[in-house]
């Protein structure tokens, strides 16, 4: 172990919507001891088991060792304002600061602005549904599923992520949480959650927004099957969520919709020239090979050749020692699409 | 009853892949008799208990009632030519013919080609996987689905769709089948498939297709949760059967995959500039709204205010006499909305 005070306090989580209400439920199941606040759920909540303290000014009182910000995006700088003035109140509260934000780079800004950066580690887990709010929340959500865990390297003048926070986030995430944590800067993470979650949710709207407009939009609806609920599933989340992940990562999200905006205008341009279609159709042959077929209702993770998702501790785990640059050593790795699967002494595991 | 003869022969079905084995299966499972005929899966469908014959002209023993070919796209020129030649053979059976073909105009014209017109009844039956062949096949994908079920109105010097044949479809359909039949023209199927199927079968291929040239392609796989997963389904399709279900309807496609470049350029236009977005990701509320949330793991038929699809006889049912020109006056109802869901003594029942 690096670092790790002999401090253990409560995870305090900020926000008890969809993925702060799964996160309080799923650590609770496990044991682990939860203090959160919330604007609207506290009753909800309380109603739940769960402990629920008035304002952020209230988790003072429990000392939380770990705090989550999982309020929505647009409220990341309010939260981290309200996180700073409660810790200045306090003598010998260290917390390790975290959140469940969608993209990065502007929750790090928000977080350094309010001069929690020393403290901060960035996190999203990789789950979710169209629903929001507590009432959607489940500790199932949360339970054994892919992580991103951003770090920043030191650079003139700023510090680096520190090591030892960065393990703590490790701990929590791939022990009492069963997940895998790919550990990034925010950079690599805001590109592929792009790719992979940003860019759906923005054309899942557009299946829907293309089916609004059309003469033919009851008849079609009335037509609907697999195709058209899966490709619009999560066009159903509160627009307002989606529209702020989207605009946080514009500048990565902008480029792949461009792309995409290109290659659809080309297949419509050989569909009406009657000219060869197989570069569109037949482009992802790689990626669907290395996926292999989803198996079973829910897949999580879908990691190249493994169609299950979740931890798998074979015969192909690495072991990095928690020594030197090693979260630089760990960034590699998973840019390369390694995970973290556990935290050992002072090893971490990876496949 | 109009224009129904005395005959009741089996159930005749030319190609046993994901389509048409379900079909057998569902028919032979409310006791339906059938006979098939499939290229490659002849050994496999008879120890599934179905009854198979060598080839299309081996049908015409059994003579069947209504044979439903059930060839991928690219094959339906060549089997409606060979039923055309089986059929040429033999006095006194007079099979009602129809298809499952995604895209209905192109089949039309293959039939129509083969001499076969006066017979044919389009079909589309809104339900699949992406998965192909007869071993991927159930009865469940054919029970209780909605189908389009397409006709043609007279034309100069072409007769328009036999009524008697429409019936005849329509009951198989609504009746062993539980299905429900949105009775439509081809234009109309075609530019509503486009809308509900084919389209969110090219946005699939897109979503894989940006993954696959990523730099961060394995990490962002390594992080692909339910958007991307849901997203994505469709798109591990067989890319042959897609491409053929998307060029053969490519004048109905193309339109909308311009308009979604248009629509993603725009976005990407606003997200760079910092402009307001709300135009896109709120266009959709009006079929949010008429959707509703879909409810359950299964939801086919998204009719407008019906989470769950499938029959529901309520009080809202209405009721069309088959007289006078009565398919017409489906089309009419069904072109806005309404599907039929029952035929009984003479009347139809829709909702």
């Amino acid at each position: 172990m690096s670092g790790v005070g002999a401090h253990r306090g409560p995870v305090g989580i900020v926000g008890l919507g969809l993925i702060g209400g799964s996160l309080a439920k799923a650590l609770q199941a496990v044991g682990v001891a939860v203090v959160a606040t919330d604007p609207v759920s506290t009753e909800e909540a309380r109603a739940a088991g769960l402990s629920v303290v008035d304002d952020v000014a209230g988790l003072a009182l429990h000392r939380p060792e770990i705090v989550v910000l999982a309020a929505p995006l647009r409220a990341m700088r309010t939260v981290a304002g309200e996180l700073a003035e409660a810790l200045a109140g306090e003598q010998g509260w260290d917390p390790t600061v975290t959140d469940v934000g969608s993209v990065k780079t502007p929750v790090r800004e928000a977080v350094t602005d309010a001069g929690l950066a020393d403290r901060y580690v960035g996190a999203h887990p990789m789950s979710g549904t169209e629903r929001s709010g507590f009432a959607a929340s489940s500790a199932e959500l949360m339970q054994g599923i892919p992580w991103a865990v951003t770090c920043a390297a030191a650079e003139a003048g700023v510090a680096g992520t520190d090591p030892g926070r960065l393990e703590r986030v490790l701990r929590l995430v791939t022990g009492p949480l069963g997940g895998t944590a790919a550990v990034l800067t925010d950079d690599l993470h805001d590109e592929a959650a792009a790719l992979v979650s940003h860019v759906p949710h923005v054309l899942a709207n557009q299946l829907l927004g293309a089916v609004s407009g059309a003469p033919v939009r009851d008849l079609a609806l009335g037509l609907a099957a697999g195709s058209f609920r899966d490709g619009t599933r999560v066009g159903f989340t509160d627009p307002r969520r989606t529209e702020a992940m989207v605009t946080e990562n514009a500048a990565w999200v902008a480029p792949v919709l461009r792309l995409a905006a290109r290659d659809l205008e080309r297949l419509a341009d050989d569909l009406d020239s009657n000219a060869p279609t197989h570069w569109f159709f037949d482009r992802p042959d790689g990626v669907r090979e290395l996926i292999g077929r989803p198996a079973g209702p829910r897949v999580t993770g879908l990691r190249p050749g493994d169609g299950a998702g979740g931890p798998d501790v074979g015969s192909d785990v690495e072991v990095v020692p928690l020594t030197g640059d090693w979260p630089a050593e760990l960034v590699g790795r998973c840019a390369a699409g390694a995970v973290v699967i556990g935290l050992e002494d002072d090893k971490a595991l990876l496949r």
